[in-house]
């Protein structure tokens, strides 16, 4: 063997050692509140990302898009047919598109409800409220409504937050958070958005 | 109309303008690198929701897992009776599993030629080179053999890099870069990770 396998050997069981142990003290079992924020792309890629594999155990899961109603959406078509998923889309589509803030927060108020059934159903294993962040931003919901909903919810569901400036109190509630951080973007060098990987 | 409904839709309205303009600025079509780096969670997820993305438009996809072999996968279930999906697997798994140097880069070389083989393919649209960072950190893949395989990759198709500590000529090369920035993560706080969400 020589040094440099040595060497190789000796840091890849050192961190073997490390893994192990941060795996033997991660005792709690239980569902896990999620949140994909930041400017970069990936957020709501990530949390499509997980509900293919929770399908891919046959766990129940339901999907709530509160700003993306009128985009094509591959991952949707894709996963459609699954008994085992149930999406709900808001009508309106992006905001600024319709400018009525009245007509927009009624539209976000019906899907909500959609939400709030689908936290208390225990037979829900992953819940995603996929842009919710940006509801609460505008002021069609309240931050006290969403967090009560979130602690109140069967004690095995998961759940994943998407969207920019995720709330303080939603960062703290939270289990795990991710910040999305847009190091480059390839919009912002003049390359159209693309079918299949962008939308 | 109220004060309050003017002035959102005054500034939807911007914002709308603003989006306008930057979708009719970028005007060039084709393929994108994009990188899914830094340490928080979500880049192997947002790569599996963009491969069911990309299948939902029926596009080919050939997906290349460097180094997690051996574990259960929930998305490639999901996904694996899908004609269009190609997944090909190192064989070893986690290298501080196996930590013999030889037999890893040996492996590491045998899934670099399936990936070689899908980054010549014209017909496949997407793939994802999962995890492929630590063959470049561990030495089992020159950076250079990894550079000219990009390069010379058909215009039109997509290819997603994940793992951390992404190259700097990664980086340089990519069209979008986001980092996974972990801002706080379960897993610290002693809770197991989730079968169907963390794996």
């Amino acid at each position: 063997m020589t040094d440099r396998d040595t060497r190789h050997r000796n840091s890849m069981q050192k961190l073997k050692t490390h893994v192990d142990e941060r795996i033997a003290a991660a005792n709690e079992q239980r569902g896990l509140l999620l949140v994909f924020t930041g400017n970069g792309k990936g957020k709501t890629t990530a949390a499509w990302g997980t509900v293919t594999r929770a399908l891919g155990y046959g766990y129940r899961v339901g999907v709530v898009q509160f700003i993306k109603g009128q985009w094509e959406c591959g991952e949707r078509e894709r996963l459609a047919e699954d008994p085992n998923l149930e999406v709900a889309i808001m009508a309106t589509g992006f905001t600024w598109e319709t400018q009525n803030r009245e007509s927009d927060t009624r539209a976000c108020r019906e899907v909500w409800q959609q939400a709030e059934r689908l936290l208390r159903d225990p037979d829900v294993y992953l819940v995603v409220l996929d842009e919710i962040t940006y509801m609460l931003k505008f002021g069609y919901l309240d931050i006290a409504t969403v967090e009560r909903a979130l602690r109140e919810r069967p004690a095995e569901q998961t759940v994943i937050v998407t969207g920019r400036n995720a709330h303080r109190e939603l960062i703290d509630m939270a289990d795990t958070v991710t910040e999305m951080r847009d190091v480059k973007h390839a919009f912002d060098a003049g390359i159209q958005a693309r079918r299949g990987i962008d939308y």
